[in-house]
């Protein structure tokens, strides 16, 4: 034994060159406006984009603002090494980064470190969740996205090379207070495990236009048919057909909005894992029960995982496709081979779509590692349990949205797993994680990643906490009950029934408003939930705060930082200030500018922290100066294709307003053949202390669905 | 974009066929006595055992009693795939699984996804540890060892193939409840990312025999120097000589047992990064320090990181050999070239050990992921940053036993990582964790993986809470105050200071045992502190419980598990069950075969479950019956080599007993030619009531430490 070791120890002696190692600097090509990537190495059949399929909006991409490459290209480098690819990408000493996908808990992303690995969301942002996108954006105006479907580990800002051109000051622990565990880092460095990869890099010049071409790079945003923004509820796993119908009248008697129903596992004859048939003891009828649902103008969203039970009438043609591992007993179909997916796609079509159901909740495709298939799991196209699992999520967004666009119906839906490239399919991530404050953080995240969360209400300890909850779920891209455990209903905690039924009904008289902010999604890739950090004029509040905890429970004197994770901005125009239980109180920070209160028009502040105090009833919203909210009638249930509308357009501040309400049929994928029409809201403030208002004319053969319209000045009296 | 996928689709088409992977098995071929080995693929040129450099200790193996190849060998199966090894391990239905290194809150590892990866522990059993060793021992007599020093990804019983041969029952969950979110797996499954490796089975027949030949495969385990069995304080970092002085006559004064001080960062110019030289405004004359340390019978261990200052005197000398990325600012040498080895051991040499200092504790070779290289490091050896990681601390443990190896001087002395391969090296593990519960579990999984583990006690809440740490420390393999940040000292909580001179004076008198049951660590492989579940007799308690906790909390349903991992083995006789803080009564789960009370040597139980309520003066003890443990009266310092020690030998229960008392010099290293004996005691009842006791002679040439030998009958009477 001593021998061999000696051995190698000879064969090792032959020194590697170290420093000589990042001499290389990638060759960047321009592959869409403002957009380059660079080929390292040979990079691998299979990657995110591929999985993802989407295609460029070149349209939008051509809009954006131009002022070349945005990186000192130089000092991009990376290095091949024992069949991996480490790259380095450098940082500026007063630069933040953002992104990484959907963390929890953080939102500044420089200094740490992080595999990112699709899994459900643990408690500890280490880069193991629902939508871990390997792309990040720089406030100092660019972004970065490595396109690979392994499981890829980042030092963003964490480590430190010893030829590092801007190295740390090097302190003595013993005598220099200044001495930090975490010395200074000039660089993101990443290893992909790959002999290649393809990293892309999408020019600002600010993050949101950075974030805008990643989004439009991918398809540009979804955009939800407007049923996808009325409210909807998830009834308990085993309720019948019977029971679903009187959950929507009682809907009706409460007058509380609901656009549609989610059915859990229960609706299936068997399920974990699925049949993909109803069970019809449950569902004895299913065409009727769709059709009387639909009549009533609600849709249905059905709960699967994609893991096929032996009693699965597609069980047995699907048998040369399944992967050698099973999840909770079923059998993995890989989707990635168009025959599986086909067959996949015929018994959704035809034993749902097909009798009008109108979308999934794709459960399961994230982890965690003791459900889903092992990473030494094969498939018969023979891509890695890796790529796989960085992927599936993405694929089966792909196999549903394409049986409804087939069928020329706009989808809208959940998912647990997303990835980069994803952005244009309509698919909201949710999760089994329940804390208030990091959904809401999510929800920040989710806007520099091109996915969107919502913060799903489940039950609560308090009537407080539900309101609370109901409160932001309204304000974001998803507003929904899951009652598939615990059976509530949005007036379960009679205390505040009143309450939770007006910020249903604020969320469907916001519905003309969010609409268009989806289509800006759609066509500029701006992000409707996203953090202030987006938000021109606000400050970057950056400094670390001293830890008080003493050396015994802090050995290394980790310091912490103050982020602003807890608002956050709903649109072109609403900032959302979220409160959580036990609070009666909480501070803003306002952008620079004028900002007023959303509710009663009242002046609130600008480029400060304030301080509010909103009582139950109320969830903080504060509107831009001069900002135009265009808006409803509350109403049950989404507009349909044709019905006009009557507005009601809200203007803010002293500011004139300019705002571009959004039009189409709400149902169809014809808004990409331009069946869709933008009108120009106006307001022009006069001399006299009135206001002129326009509304741009519906163009001749566009959709036009605008009724009567009331302009409503927000002036802050009474 | 499209056309691209499509092309890719038409490629993916070649199916590659699922089933026929795992076709293959190993080759196995027995290396020692009742160990085999199977080369799969082409494995790497470096792995833990090359790291280790350990030779196989046949002597002991050959004592072991053999049956033969303990597993179904065609069971056993492999599969190469993109560059990876994915291996196959069958389980049985009844079959626990035990060990993966040092898990601190789980015992049974069966069940469990773990990506083994040297870490600092972070809260949760997920495989990053401080000695993450890859070898488990199965509840059917047998062990398993992976030979790599990659991230190994292991499925221990948590993944289920399509085809397996004892596949899980399908359940439907809407009706049935016995559903799990974990069904039943057949088999453990690893990935091994690397083109090869080695594979090791060692036969039992019990669980015991399999852990034994993997230390004795190791080299056997440590053999302490007496004084390492001692007390050890660890003094605030800043302190001065005059302050080490002070502490140690401070001892004098309570009279309390020492044998070494530890000195933390400040004995060096500059730490972290360190200088590896004396302060010398901290300590002005090293060499009279140490000298007058020794002359009190105090040895000396000092903290040391090892990356390089700058203003280290080896700086320059070691700048061929430094990786890529520095730790904290300093630069990490590449311990693997012998000669960066030779440099640093020699700056050890010349400053710290020659002018007479014991031992190290070598700090931060674990992680975290902050603090440490990253994985995209380079080290001019060519090994990779993972690799290293795997093994930089059983390089340091190597580099600094060497030294003393060359002195012909035991050390004894601490570290933050190791590996398989170890178990000969003189190291004790510690972190910066503090849960005292999940310390003994520490403690219990220890003994399962060929690491020694100690519980240290750094400060307490409370009174109660610092002496039942220190009651359980003194059962462990190092008995320890680690007051770098804190400063207390035994004394500090006067309310309990009699309990704890009164448990340390039990630790030395305790030697005699405790130095024995080293010896059959180093001789036999027996693990001197170990679980429970390697107790013959010790029935498996294995019960799932149903956890109470709804589907909103617990979506999936999931179990708890039953472990007892709060009571161990402390050699061969003696069962420790701590109490925690808030604890008044705790229930003892006792063997078969009769048990006794050590502290009144009356009867207990056998076989059963027992509630003691010891008061605070004492931590629970039981003895086997005919047990014989032998002890000396308390006293300050260990025994030095010649100095011959009365021993008063303990008899407990009624049946006969023997026992084998080791002796040496307990100082050099020449027990390894020869220089030990081993003392056979025997105790026979008489039918008179009274007892026959022997000891075998002294051998001539054969150290003999043994004075007068006083029996003790505990009998239980008063």
């Amino acid at each position: 034994m001593m021998k061999q070791l000696f051995t190698l120890m000879a064969v090792l002696v032959v020194l590697v060159s170290v420093s000589s190692l990042y001499a290389q600097s990638p060759q960047w090509q321009q592959v869409a406006p403002g957009i380059w990537k660079a080929v390292i190495g040979i990079p691998e059949e299979y990657d995110l984009l591929k999985a993802a399929g989407s295609k460029p909006a070149l349209a939008g991409l051509e809009k954006l603002p131009r002022k070349g490459f945005p990186l000192p290209g130089e000092k991009v480098t990376y290095q091949l090494h024992q069949g991996k690819v480490a790259l380095r990408l450098p940082l500026e000493k007063d630069e933040q980064i953002f992104g990484f996908g959907l963390n929890f808990q953080t939102i500044f992303q420089r200094g740490r470190v992080i595999e990112l690995h699709v899994d459900h969301y643990g408690g500890k942002d280490n880069g193991r969740t629902h939508a871990p996108v390997p792309f990040y954006v720089s406030d100092k105006g660019y972004g970065i996205f490595v396109n690979t479907a392994r499981y890829l580990r980042v030092w963003c800002g964490a480590a430190v090379r010893a030829d590092s051109p801007e190295p740390p000051v090097v302190r003595d622990r013993n005598t220099d207070k200044k001495w930090s565990s975490r010395p200074y880092s000039d660089a993101v460095e990443m290893l992909i495990p790959s002999k290649g990869v393809e990293i892309y890099v999408f020019e600002g010049p600010t993050m949101l236009e950075a974030v805008r071409r990643f989004n439009l790079f991918n398809g540009g945003g979804c955009l939800p048919p407007r049923w996808g923004l009325g409210f909807t509820q998830r009834v308990k796993s085993l309720y019948t057909a019977d029971d679903v119908k009187k959950e929507a009248e009682a809907f009706n008697q409460h007058q509380f909005p609901l656009d549609f129903i989610g059915l859990e596992p229960g609706w299936q004859s068997k399920a974990y894992p699925c049949t993909f048939e109803w069970d019809c003891t449950r569902y004895p009828d299913p065409p009727a029960f769709v059709r009387e649902m639909k009549e009533q103008g609600i849709h249905l969203n059905l709960w699967i995982n994609p893991y096929v039970s032996p009693e699965s009438p597609v069980y047995e043609t699907l048998k040369p496709f399944y992967g050698s591992h099973t999840v909770w007993c079923g059998m993995v179909p890989d989707v990635t081979i168009p025959e599986a997916s086909k067959i996949l796609a015929g018994q959704f079509l035809k034993s749902q779509v097909e009798i009008g159901v109108s979308g999934y909740k794709i459960d399961e495709v994230d982890g965690y590692d003791h459900y889903l298939w092992p990473d030494m799991a094969v498939f018969p196209s023979g891509i890695s349990a890796e790529q796989m699992r960085q992927t599936y999520g993405v694929w089966m967004q792909k196999l549903t949205t394409g049986m409804f666009r087939q069928r020329n119906e706009r989808t809208y839906g959940l998912v647990r797993a997303s990835n980069a490239g994803a952005s244009s399919l309509p698919y909201v991530i949710y999760n089994d994680y329940y804390s208030h404050e990091d959904f809401i953080t999510a929800l920040c995240n989710s806007g520099f990643s091109g996915i969107l969360w919502t913060p799903e209400v489940r039950q609560s300890k308090t009537s407080e906490e539900w309101l609370r909850r109901m409160q932001s779920v309204c304000f974001s891209p998803m507003a929904m009950i899951n009652a598939w455990a615990s059976g509530t209903k949005p007036w379960t905690y009679p205390e505040v029934e009143k309450e939770v039924k007006a910020i249903a009904d604020l969320r469907m008289a916001l519905m003309p408003y969010f609409y268009s902010e989806f289509a800006k999604y759609h066509f500029d890739g701006t992000p409707p939930f996203r953090a202030m950090y987006l938000e021109p004029g606000f400050s970057m509040v950056s400094e670390e705060q001293k830890n008080k905890a003493g050396l015994n429970d802090n050995p290394y004197a980790e310091a912490i930082r103050k982020e602003i994770k807890d608002q956050y901005m709903a649109g072109e125009n609403l900032l959302i200030a979220p409160l959580f239980t036990g609070q009666t109180d909480r501070q803003v920070i306002l952008p620079r500018g004028k900002w007023y209160d959303f509710y009663t028009g009242a002046y609130a502040g600008d480029g400060e922290i304030i301080t509010v105090e909103p009582g139950l009833e109320h969830i903080p919203v504060f509107v831009k100066d001069g900002a135009l909210v265009p808006m409803m009638k509350p109403r049950l249930r989404a507009p349909k294709a044709g019905e006009k509308v009557d507005l009601e357009i809200r203007h803010y501040g002293t500011k004139n307003g300019t705002y571009e309400l959004y039009d189409d049929d709400g149902e169809t994928f014809d808004y990409e053949n331009g069946a869709y029409a933008w009108r120009k809201l106006k307001v022009e403030r006069l001399q006299n202390g009135k206001s002129k208002t326009s509304i741009s004319p519906a163009e001749i053969g566009k959709p036009d669905h605008i009724g009567n319209v009331t302009w409503i000045e927000m002036t802050g009296r009474p």
